[in-house]
């Protein structure tokens, strides 16, 4: 600040030092601009500093990209209940229905996956035939597979030592998601193991990403920790392939490509809503009954956008007993409707010609029928 | 016609006859709108007889009465290539898929099912693999697996006989349709099989409708007979229920629900089109593609409303290799252009997160994505 200059009055020197201010704002905002845009070397002294409409221009093509960022960092989480492979009738098709619903969140670009209890404690009489040993029996078994089907097949080896819950996931049919890429595909960015073969320390680590050779990265992390790497140019005549890891939601961010779902147990309904990974949890929360409203007065309902306004979406799925079961068995939750747990209710088939629709064909039938609502992001 | 007055001049007589014509029309009208109505002893002569507004508001009501009968029997067909069985990768999976195609189809009220052949007459060098024993191997199953499903349980074993192809029938999913009666369930209406037990000659038949009994009806059938049966208002005392036999189609328009879908099996797709139920063929047809426009665009354009007039609607799904295969495997379509087969080529999934949608998956989505457009029927 220029020191004061005694023979101006206070009213001068306070008009000066806004100006002097206003100034330094713009300046700093223009430098944040610029940084952000990917200018770094914007000459915050040049003309254009005080060129009015080149600053709203800059301010409004931020503001434009942000907006585009807020809507690739969208979630859409879906909550389907362990107990639906209990339903199964062989060991060999409750492996295919975990593989349906990997298939079902993976065509439908969902974050994550998470699988609950709906069936309670084992204390109480209805669920008798529930021992503790059992109980999550099928939550497990369902997760695991899941996390399975989800992982590249280059990794799998590496991650998921040989289980009986397993023993069938060869029948699988697989994702053919983005991010299972063979050896020869190109794309910048892949998933990775952390490999045991030592650097000098402090030089970083080496990650196999399922190509030939590991890549080399600059961090040092542990052995057997699965990454997302962004591949690097390879410099002229180096053998070493170079990468830096990001977080997983980059490729999504930077290239809009779907990259696999994360995979949450919860022991109850009440879990699904608590345990988020997301700081202020889900702001909209879909139910799915043949009991809740026809999803075509969603539709009719043009004016209420707030659907359209999530930055974290869940939907859940009854099992067999539907979400009303899941209810009663969960002691932390007091609400007598189950209707009142969600943002929206809906029965998303309406007129349906079978008298049940199973959770698997539930999942494919409101992922298609919410689409429009949910997956607004282009 | 009454008797000319020679007093009168002819312009007088023609007038009078008008009259007499207009009344004359105006009561067979009358007739049969009563008729139609259920008022068959509708009194032709009274005072309502000359009341516009009466036989107005008969008109609008038959008109539209007519109309929900139209609507009523307006049909949905899908296709499936059989080829998709060869894809699973075990027998007790093979059957699983077929049983997925058959809950689909029930879940969106489908009437029609057409099983057919995309991979040529096997004299084809790109389709070698197919001989003449095995090329509709898949068709086959496919078909007797979707014909099992649909069948009433109680019924089976009377029309299906034991068969490799029905093996892991047991495993699969029930269709849960309205039509699939237990014993103690009442409904007017029961599918059943003509039974062997005689009655006095050109006195009717026993149906087997799933009851303690036997149904009694007028009519004198083959045994082994599948038929739909109306149940009649037990007589009094009377220990003989009495039923009559109507189409298949008259539980769908009496009481608007579902009552199963028909099996068809074409040797290629232009069979598909060609072989049809339908007096005047399909008059709205559907290609499935990740290939088609998407089904975005559909409901954007939407003065185009050919599709809600339809009578009859196929829509025809891929099997691995798509649509484009099985137009290369027929000898009779001579269009390069797969999608000019179809009035709409639609892609019903856009932007997947998988590489690949399945058959099977396919089915439930589209039929979901498209609802609103072909079952605006109520």
């Amino acid at each position: 600040m220029p020191p004061v200059d005694i023979k101006k009055s206070w009213k001068e020197v306070n008009k000066e030092r806004k100006a002097i201010r206003k100034n330094w704002k713009e300046k700093k905002l223009l430098k944040t601009l610029g940084l952000k845009k990917g200018f770094e070397g914007i000459d915050v002294n040049s003309e254009e500093i005080n060129n009015t409409e080149f600053i709203e221009k800059l301010k409004n093509d931020v503001e434009q990209s942000e907006k585009t960022v807020k809507k690739k960092l969208r979630t859409i989480s879906i909550a389907v209940p362990g107990s639906i492979l209990e339903n199964a009738q062989s060991v060999e098709l409750k492996t295919y229905v975990a593989g349906q619903i990997a298939r079902a969140a993976c065509i439908y670009n969902i974050d994550e996956v998470i699988v609950f209890n709906d069936k309670g404690e084992g204390n109480d009489n209805k669920v008798k035939v529930l021992t503790e040993k059992n109980k999550n029996r099928a939550c497990l078994q369902l997760a695991r597979i899941l996390q399975y089907l989800e992982c590249p097949q280059y990794l799998r080896r590496h991650i998921f030592p040989i289980h009986n819950d397993l023993q069938y996931a060869g029948l699988l049919n697989p994702l053919d998601a983005p991010h299972h890429l063979r050896q020869q595909d190109e794309f910048p960015f892949r998933e990775g193991i952390v490999s045991g073969v030592p650097i000098k320390k402090k030089h970083g680590s080496y990650v196999n990403v399922g190509l030939n050779k590991d890549v080399r990265v600059d961090k040092v992390l542990t052995p057997k920790l699965r990454v997302t790497v962004k591949l690097l140019q390879s410099k002229d005549g180096s053998k070493i392939q170079y990468g830096t890891v990001v977080p997983p939601s980059q490729p999504k961010l930077e290239l809009g490509v779907y990259w696999g779902y994360t995979v949450r147990l919860a022991d109850s309904l009440s879990e699904v809503f608590m345990n988020t990974p997301y700081k202020n949890g889900y702001d909209l929360t879909v139910g799915t009954s043949d009991k809740g409203f026809s999803v075509d007065k969603l539709f009719d309902n043009k004016e209420d956008n707030k659907q359209k306004d999530y930055k974290h979406c869940l939907i859940v799925f009854g099992g067999v007993d539907g979400l009303e079961t899941a209810l009663e068995c969960d002691d932390k939750l007091s609400v007598d409707d189950v209707s009142l747990l969600f943002d929206m209710y809906v029965n998303t088939c309406p007129k349906q010609g079978s008298r049940t629709i199973r959770t698997e064909e539930a999942i494919l039938i409101s992922l298609a029928e919410l689409r429009k609502l949910l997956f607004n992001d282009s």
